[in-house]
């Protein structure tokens, strides 16, 4: 697949994918839906990939859904594929979809840590694809900004599932009634992104954080924590996570790396992990389904 | 409904609801809970509300459940009528229902912005009713307490789910173990609280917090995101929220409210939302129903 | 039983667990599972215990689990007792359930606050033990590190539950994925532990916050509101919490111990609280059961 309307590098093990309409301010579009999924395929299934960056060309991170062509345009396809014959909506329909969720529940499957690098503007689905990446960092010229209540339409991308756990739900619902676009210091203060360094020393900062999570960890234990951390804020049992922990300490133990990681260790040397998220995943790997869209 | 424990009025789009029985600093009574059920019924039908101040009249917010006839206060109704005839207790009896958690739940399920001013002490249920609404500001003379262990009896108002999701279950914990009074000081260190300003200052903080959500916002659209908020912090897996988002962004974008949106932002002018909470909820809301009390 | 990895000790209604195998740095091991499951059911059971102090003995707090032998002692039991016939794993088996997870779930359940005293490294095991745990408080000299993915495993101790709901996703995320040890000023900052003390005032500090837990509430009280919590943080609506909410005022109003709350805070003197956690706790409590491990 060819990208048109993003960019994604693979360097020294850390993928990059830069949202790239830079006279669009990277407006989001059905377009760059597409290929950001594609691009986050090629994420899990490349071994040499041990973690994702996310930044935007240009000025912009990303402004937002495009709406040069009308509110319509919010929708991933056109109006008549989402009305029943008596032109009520279907809401069932696969074409009802948001796109923006479609986007933030892929990145919740993830197997990479993906580290958001805001540099810019990050306004309605440029803050909310934000939320289900692990680390959010900022240039001080970034901005935010849950406007969706100022447009006549809501916050998405699933963002009410996860605006309340990565925030709170007093500062969530601050600045989804308000609709406001904030600055930098303010995304700091009110936990939405954990530091703020000056433009040059963005991409830097946010290599320097996935080098660390690349090193000396076993890509496959990297893999199943992120799976663990973001199921488990869901649980509703701490039994749940238990019956997935058991299995993953069980049969992680008894691997080929576990083997490497204590003798490593115990031998005070660099471990060098030999299996593979593509074809080692372990066989309760995933412990769970993506609940159909309905 | 005439009230004779709260009083209520309506200025510049803004409701404020105010304790008033200061002669007992303002403590609940089953006749306080009736008249507020009524006037968040009232917010909730009238369209030229667009959000809720709740303060208290006098030196107090809310001294707690009025006590002064003893512990059998604490029930709504008389203890007759949570009896079984074998002298056992009817926990299912809508009579059993705790007063507060009546209180804490249609707060819930309001759709409209609540800011609490918390102008003195907030105690007992002074304190757990504040947990619902979204923004809790303080006078420098608030004092807070959850101080239901000290009185032999347990955290109410359904606060134990509320506040570790407000504060954190070890804020929670420390609070509630201790009984302690606490300042707005501390209050404010711990989460509880967003803002602490001088007595005089408190309503006028509060009223422009309110008229920031107010501010060229669509009322449907708070309505929505509001329950969207409050109801995404219980679902399990964000495909939930999902479900609901494609929803209301389907029906939303094809609204005279976002073509108004989209249209002023284009046009770089002040938005005038036509739709109304009273009559355009959309067919889908609300999308899940309160379970019943048993 | 006799403990042989961990003293017990009770002094003044506080107990005092410590970890015990200072030459090992306090290495978690099958045996001190079980001598800890058998303090905590201690704790449980005596009244005069109102709270629960958790700290190891010499430099370490608890250095992981005991990898001496190698990576197979992360199983509890040993290897022959998780295959199936066949070579797979049973991971039904009760022997295939983690160790962590198991001492994890019991502290869930417990009737009396704990406090964690980290006096030095607490890594691994170490770590993600302390989290079911009310309050966490760390000497200058902790250190901390949720390292599996460093040691090819994975966070275990139903920690993939607890960690995101006790310091939030993002920094859940950061400390997994980078496996990295880190200090107290770091476990402060990032609200693992809430305060942190010079070495010799971190038992002295544990004890102030025990009594001050112990100090005039009701032992019941304590019981149902840790339970309350605990349980809250997993509910999915309020209307849950609500329901037991009404149970625990409905019979504690018009218990002993809320008689004398009462008439002590009208009558302005000490309460004295005669029920007790062994014989008294009300005839809805539990209100839900342990899941069962499958």
């Amino acid at each position: 697949m060819a990208y048109e309307t993003i960019r994604y590098e693979v360097e020294d093990g850390i993928a990059t994918l830069t949202l790239s309409r830079p006279e669009k301010m990277n407006a989001f579009t059905t377009g760059m839906l597409s290929e950001m999924l594609d691009a986050l395929d090629r994420v899990d299934a490349d071994d040499d990939v041990r973690a994702l960056i996310v930044t935007g060309d240009g000025r912009a991170f990303c402004a937002g859904a495009d709406i040069s062509n009308g509110a319509g345009e919010f929708l991933t396809d056109g109006e008549e594929s989402v009305r029943n014959a008596d032109g009520s909506f279907n809401y069932s329909s696969p074409a009802a979809r948001d796109g923006g969720g479609r986007l933030t529940l892929r990145l919740y499957e993830l197997k990479k840590p993906v580290i958001a690098a805001v540099n810019g503007a990050a306004v309605g689905v440029g803050s909310t694809m934000l939320l289900p990446m692990d680390v959010r960092i900022a240039s001080e010229s970034a901005r935010f900004g849950f406007v969706f209540a100022k447009r006549g339409i809501v916050p998405e991308a699933a963002s009410s599932w996860f605006l309340p756990r990565v925030v709170g739900i007093s500062q969530a619902a601050r600045w989804c009634y308000s609709g406001r676009v904030f600055d930098a210091a303010e995304a700091l203060s009110g936990g939405l992104v954990q530091s703020v360094v000056p433009q040059d020393e963005l991409i830097p900062t946010a290599r320097a954080i996935a080098q660390e999570f690349a090193d000396q960890t076993a890509p496959v234990s990297i893999a199943l924590t992120r799976q663990m951390l973001w199921k488990g804020l869901g649980m509703s049992h701490p039994m749940e996570a238990h019956r997935v922990d058991s299995r993953a300490i069980l049969s992680r133990s008894l691997s080929e790396d576990a083997n490497e990681g204590v003798n490593a260790f115990l031998e005070k040397r660099p471990a060098d992990f030999p299996m593979k998220v593509s074809t080692d995943m372990p066989d309760f790997y995933p412990w769970s389904q993506e609940p159909e869209y309905d």
